[in-house]
């Protein structure tokens, strides 16, 4: 089926009718869609992997990286959490109708806050087809319709999901249109649903620096943006050592190809000397270290060991790496550290090694990103390990809503106010 | 001072240097700011009402309307109640540093929200001097900077009341820049404050359709607006026949030249025969009422008594009047009044009065506006009312922040994780 401009925004308009629908769904029927997606990806999961297939084949044949098609790439596994996720979801508190900040005032009036849907939420992002799902459940759970732009590479596994989402509503007695799925590749479809401020309430997009800026630039609706993860790691010169090396495996290669993995590492120079020859040592012959100066001067003994050694350039620094590859700087203070992360990170996630308190809070202080750890592993930033049940997206954005964006980051509110009659004096 | 496009943005990049200072600023050297602001404010009274005066002239002289020149002006008493909420403001809780949704996780992880300042706000208005102050305050308060732009008509107003508050500011220690006040007329500085979304991390503009659109337009920042105000009261069937002339004459009499004011009154077809003739007494020479054709037909013999009617149109029920007007419609439902609110509301503020509980829990769930009141005066939706202390304006959108605005609606917040080690499995 080739869309044409004027077919999305028909689309976008059938979202936002279904809105008014699912706006009032009680929590049991969205939950019974809920069950019924879950079921579905796993009736249709040999139909799902075979579509999947068809959009990894092209990925190679389009020679893209590794990390790209390890995001793509969909198995019986991760068919199984995708499921799991989506039953997750349903178990979680229904945010809709939630009274919060509830008072009487001196006056008597009765006044709170009720959490009410956004409406219709946009959504543009790249190659991992299990974003579909996660977006299409949080925005079904919080009484919001959605439309959804995912990458090129993935139309076939989002059409195959698309097709899940929309029977699993159907069956549930909610309007199939509640969730859109866009498959057409035509970059014009993105275009018309970012003029479309009369249709769709807030666009996640969520990608790279050149997709976030586009999307910036030209929305109509207001934006928060899953944008690019600079995520720095400062181990301190009172970092526990095997803390440190634990901590940085973990936050390197326990994913390598997701936003919160590690980049760039800052040593304190006072644990340089001990901690970086242990590093190239866990790290030989499986991640590349891009260091600087001082830190090539300690690291340049082990390429004989198989470390696999670059010299860091001032580009290093701004690189998402997405692979098996880490920078490594030596600096001479904390203070030097969060200056680095200021001036090179995106605010997204960054973590402080170390024992010494008075260190710890200054960093979490003075470092202003969507997460800021003490020693732990960055990987966490995720709304299911922050206890949120999922995520659409990680804002990068302060507005609204910053870090991991769950159910209550896709609602609203309306102040409710009960009287007897209560007037201004 | 005739400030070029550049010096604009010069004076931007000095709200966000200072913005690093405000936003670790300790809550006793903010309190003393504002405490400053509020004692000059009333040291420097007759410069300010003669500040004021040159204001009120330009407007007289323009044949500016009476609801403007409302807004506009000053007197001893507004200048001492300007002082008075600035007082109010410092004795209102620091929101920033504030912890919330703190919890311990599983795995041992402390985690929580922690608020933190959104950086550099900027506000576009139009006449009132007193909202210059009321933003400065709320921002100091908060940690953020600011950078105004009031309306042309009130420039020398606003100059003198940008020169209180940087007196302040210095006099407490913090940068002068971190309230910047912009009362060059030339509209092209609203175009280069809208372009800086290096500088300015969300900008709110307050006034009518064409300001608020013309900002969606062009801003690359997020916008959240304080946009028109068509407010509706439903007189249900089953009103409090008292209550409602008590509470229609205070939604529309007791300060009409503001955003809270009713516009629309919709009268169940059951008691208007009641209501009416009674609200044609109480209005008679005060109240123009702008009816529909079955309204007319009860109110026509009022005339006589000296009551001010005229016949409405489609134009009418779209209209925020600012003025001792109101629209009167009859329905025969509550869905109608409701389907009404839907098509011609604003989404900003809107009443029921009725003794029915369930058509009063109806018109909560259904009326989706950012403040739905049951028996109680559209008045109150304030953030002084509501218990906030004061507001920077009342949002009609959805994204942020709703209703209100307060230090809370100025804040964001960073996840901040305390671990001992732990990584992801």
């Amino acid at each position: 089926m080739t869309a044409t401009g004027s077919l999305v925004r028909e689309r976008a308009a059938a979202a936002r009718a279904a809105a008014r629908t699912l706006a009032r769904a009680s929590t049991a029927v969205k939950n019974a869609a809920l069950e019924r997606i879950a079921a579905l990806l796993e009736e249709r999961a040999a139909a799902i992997l075979e579509a999947n297939a068809r959009d990894l084949a092209y990925a190679e044949a389009q020679g893209l990286d590794a990390a790209f098609v390890d995001r793509l790439t969909l198995t019986p596994e991760r068919i199984r959490q995708m499921a799991a996720d989506v039953r997750n979801v349903a178990s979680l508190p229904d945010p809709v109708g939630e009274m919060f900040d509830v008072r009487t005032l001196p006056n008597g009036l009765l006044i709170g806050r009720r959490r009410v849907p956004l409406g219709v939420i946009a959504a543009i992002y790249e190659a991992r087809p299990n974003v579909t799902i996660d977006i299409a459940s949080l925005c079904l759970k919080s009484g919001n319709a959605c439309v959804l732009r995912g990458g090129k590479e993935a139309v076939n596994s989002n059409r195959a999901l698309g097709e899940v989402v929309q029977a699993a509503l159907e069956s549930a007695g909610l309007p199939p249109s509640a969730v859109e799925v866009i498959t057409d590749p035509d970059r014009a479809h993105i275009d018309e649903l970012l003029q479309a401020n009369d249709l769709i309430d807030m666009v996640v997009p969520r990608g790279g620096k050149g997709l976030i800026d586009y999307v910036r630039a030209h929305a109509t609706m207001p934006v928060v943006a899953h944008g690019d993860a600079v995520v720095h790691i400062y181990v301190d010169e009172f970092a526990d050592l095997e803390m440190a090396l634990r901590v940085t495996e973990n936050a390197k290669t326990q994913r390598y190809s997701v936003c919160n993995a590690v980049d760039t590492l800052l040593v304190h120079a006072g644990i340089a000397p001990r901690f970086l020859p242990a590093l190239a040592r866990q790290w030989a012959g499986r991640v590349t270290l891009i260091a600087d100066d001082r830190a090539l001067a300690i690291l340049g003994p082990f390429v004989s060991e198989g470390l696999a050694l670059e010299r860091a350039t001032e580009e290093t620094w701004r690189t998402e790496h997405l692979a098996l590859r880490c920078g490594v700087r030596i600096v001479d203070t904390l203070e030097e550290a969060i200056a680095h992360i200021e001036r090179y990170g995106s605010h997204h996630t960054d973590a402080i090694l170390t024992e010494h308190y008075g260190r710890a809070m200054q960093f979490v202080e003075e470092v202003d990103s969507a997460a800021v750890f003490v020693n732990a592993s960055t990987r966490f930033t995720d709304g299911a390990q922050f206890g949120l049940g999922a995520e659409i997206g990680i804002s990068t954005d302060k507005v609204h809503a910053r870090g991991p964006m769950a159910l209550r980051e896709l609602t609203s509110y309306k102040w409710t106010i009960f009287g007897n009659g209560q007037v201004r004096t």
